[in-house]
C-alpha cells in the first residue's frame, strides 16, 4: 500500500501526464482538419487528385505551423515544470486554465486555414497562441511567488528571471503579428519565425543546470 | 524483471493514468463541437466572419463551462485518489462507472449548446454532471468502507468526513439548477458558479495534510 | 542518466501506458457516435427535442454496452499484466494485435447502433469483441509459454490455469450470442450479461495473491 | 518535494509518454476513417448491409495496413529509446519533428483508401511512412552524435551500427514501392510485407542486451 507521501508524488506526476495527454490530443487533432478532398468528378484522374491536394496547401501549412507552435508550448511547459518540484491546488487550477487555451487552438487553426485571407480569422488565430502563452506565464508566476514550497531548491534567482523573460517571446511576437496584419494579413504571418529569435534575445543563454 | 508487488504498484498507477487519459480526451473533445462556421457567401468579408463567430458565442460559453466542470471533476478525482493508497477490482469497476459518466459529458454539452433555450437540453446537461459527481461519491464511499485495505494510513476521520461532505456540492447545485430551470432556463445557468461556494460551505476548510 | 536496466523497466511501463491510452481513446470515441440529433423543425420545442432524444435510445444503449465491454477488456488486460513482469518483442507484437481489435470496436458499435435490427451488423459487433478476447488469449498464452522470462516468479500453476480458463468467457458468450441471433437478433443481445456469470463459472474463485 | 535530478528523470519520462500518447491517438484515429456506410434504402435488408460492408473492404485493409505500420514505428521508437538514457532540447525538437510525420499518417491513409487506384494517392501514402522513418533516423543519429551525454553507457559500437542499419528498412522499401507503383499501383502495395525481411537483412541478428 502506498503511503501519503508516495501518493503526493504520484499526484504530481498525474498533473504532468494529464497535461501531456491534453497536449498530445490537441497536436493530433490538428490533423483531423486535413480532410480528404471531395472531388466532383465521379471517377477522378490522378491529375484531379493532384489538383485537389494542391488546393489543400494552405491547410497543410496551417497544420504544420500550429503543430510546431503547440509543440513549442509543450516544450515550454516541459521547461518550467523541470524546476517545479511540488504542487498545490492553486497550481492545478492555473495549469487547467493554461490547458483550456491549449485545447482551444484547433478551432482558430481550422478557422484561419479555411479563411486564410481574413484578418479577423488571423487575429483570432494569433490571440489563441498569445492567450496560451499568457496562461503559461500565469502558472510560472504563481510557482515563483510560492517559491519556497513549489520550486526545486537548486534554482537560483538568475535562472528564474531568465525563464520569466523568455516567456514573453510568444506574446510579444503575437502583438507584432497582429499589428502587421493591419497592413496585410500575409505580413502578420511572417512574424512567427521571429519567436525563437526574440526568445533568445530575451533569454541571454546560460548553461542550464546539469542533471 | 518486476516482482509481484512492483507490478501491483504499477497496476495502481495504470488505473490513475487510464482515468487521466479519459479525462484529457473528454476535456479536449469538447472543443471538437466548435466547428468552423459555414458561411453562405462564397467570398466572405471580414464582417461576415465576425458575424458568424458572434453567433457561435453560446457554443464558446458551453465549451468553457464544460471545460471547467470536467476540470473540476478531474481535480476531485485527483483529490480523493490522494488518500487512496491501494486498489481492488471493486474500486476499478466503480471508477469505470464514474468514467462512463465523464465520457458522456460531451454529448449533453453539444446538445445544450445547440438548443440552449430548451429546458430538456438543460436538464440533461445538468444531470450529466450530477451523475458524474454521484459516480465519484460511489468510488469514495467504497474506498471509505474498505478503509483498512484501500485508504492511506495517515488519513483521519475528520478528513474523510470533510471530503465526503464536499462531494455533495455538485449534486446539490445541480438539483438547485434543475429546480430554477423550471422558472427559466437562464436562471438555472446562474446556479453553477455556486459550486465552489457550496463546496467550501460543506467543507469547513482545514489545512490539508502536508506532503 | 538512466542505466540500461532502468530503461528496460521504463520500456515495460511504456507498453502498458501505450495500451492504456489506446483503451482510453477507444472508450471515449464511442461517445462520438452520439451525435446531437438534427431536428427538422427550425425552432424546435422541448417536445421535439425529447422526441429526438427518445429515438437515440438504441445509440445510448450501444454506447453503454460497448463502454462496459471495452472496460472489461481493459480490466482483463490489467489483470493479466499484473502477473507479467517482463517483456520481449514477441509480447509487444501480440499486444499490438490485441490493440488492433480493441481499436476496431467503435466501428461495429456504430454500425450496429445504426442498424440495430440487422443480424449481420449484430454478428460483426459480437465478432469484434470475440476477436479482441482472442487477442488477449494470444498475449497470455505467449507469456505463459515463456513463463521463465516473462511471468513474475510468485505466480503458481493453479493461478495460471484459472486466468487461462477465465479468458474463454467472452469468446464462449459471443459464440452463444451469434447462435441465438439466428433465432432473433434481440435474443443475441440477452447473452452478454452472461459474461461475468460464465467467467466466474470458469474461474472458480480463489483469493488473489495479496500485494 | 522533488529534487532537480528527480525532475530531470520525470522530464525524460514525459517525453516518452507524450510520444506514446501521440502514437496511441494516431493509431486509433485511423479507425475514425471507417465510417458506417450510408445506405440509400430507407429500410435496408441484411443483404444491403453486407453489400455496403463489402464495398468498405479497401478501407478495412487500409486501416489494418496503417495500423501495423504505425505500430511498427512505435516499436522502433520504443527500440531506440531503450538505449537513450538522457535528453536535451535538441533531442526533444527532433522527436517532435518525428511525431509531426507520425501525426500526418491518418491523412494519406484516408486519401489512399478513398482513391485506392490513384498513383498520386499511393505515392503520398508511402512518402508519409518514409518521412516518419527518416524522422526516426534523425532522432537516432542525433543521439549517437551526442553519445557521451545521451546514450546509456552499456551500448557498444556494434549495437549502434545495427540499429542504424535497420532504420533504413522502411525508407528503402518505400522507395521500391514508389518505383513499382509506376508500373502499377497494385505492385507497389506488394512491397510492404518486405519491410521485416529487409530489416532483418540489414540487421544481422545478434542477441540484444539482456535486462
Amino acid at each position: 500500500m502506498n503511503k501519503l507521501h508516495e501518493n503526493h508524488t504520484l499526484s504530481f506526476e498525474r498533473i504532468l501526464f494529464f497535461s501531456d495527454a491534453v497536449f498530445a490530443i490537441v497536436i493530433t487533432l490538428l490533423v483531423l482538419e486535413l480532410r480528404v478532398p471531395h472531388i466532383e468528378n465521379h471517377d477522378p484522374t490522378d491529375a484531379d487528385i493532384r489538383h485537389a491536394l494542391f488546393e489543400l496547401i494552405p491547410k497543410f501549412l496551417g497544420f504544420i505551423y500550429s503543430f510546431f507552435i503547440v509543440g513549442m508550448l509543450w516544450i515550454e511547459h516541459h521547461r518550467i515544470f523541470r524546476y517545479i518540484g511540488n504542487w498545490d491546488f492553486g497550481l492545478v487550477w492555473r495549469n487547467l486554465l493554461f490547458l483550456l487555451f491549449v485545447a482551444f487552438v484547433p478551432f482558430p487553426t481550422a478557422l484561419f486555414s479555411e479563411y486564410f485571407r481574413s484578418q479577423s480569422a488571423f487575429v483570432l488565430y494569433v490571440m489563441g497562441f498569445a492567450f496560451a502563452a499568457l496562461g503559461k506565464i500565469l502558472v510560472w508566476r504563481y510557482a515563483v511567488k510560492n517559491r519556497e514550497t513549489l520550486l526545486v531548491a537548486e534554482i537560483d534567482d538568475e535562472m528564474i528571471k531568465q525563464i520569466s523573460r523568455r516567456s514573453w517571446a510568444v506574446p510579444i511576437v503575437c502583438a507584432v503579428a497582429i499589428g502587421l496584419s493591419f497592413i496585410a494579413v500575409a505580413f502578420g504571418g511572417f512574424a512567427f519565425p521571429l519567436i525563437p529569435l526574440v526568445a533568445n534575445l530575451l533569454y541571454r543563454k546560460k548553461k542550464e543546470a546539469p542533471a
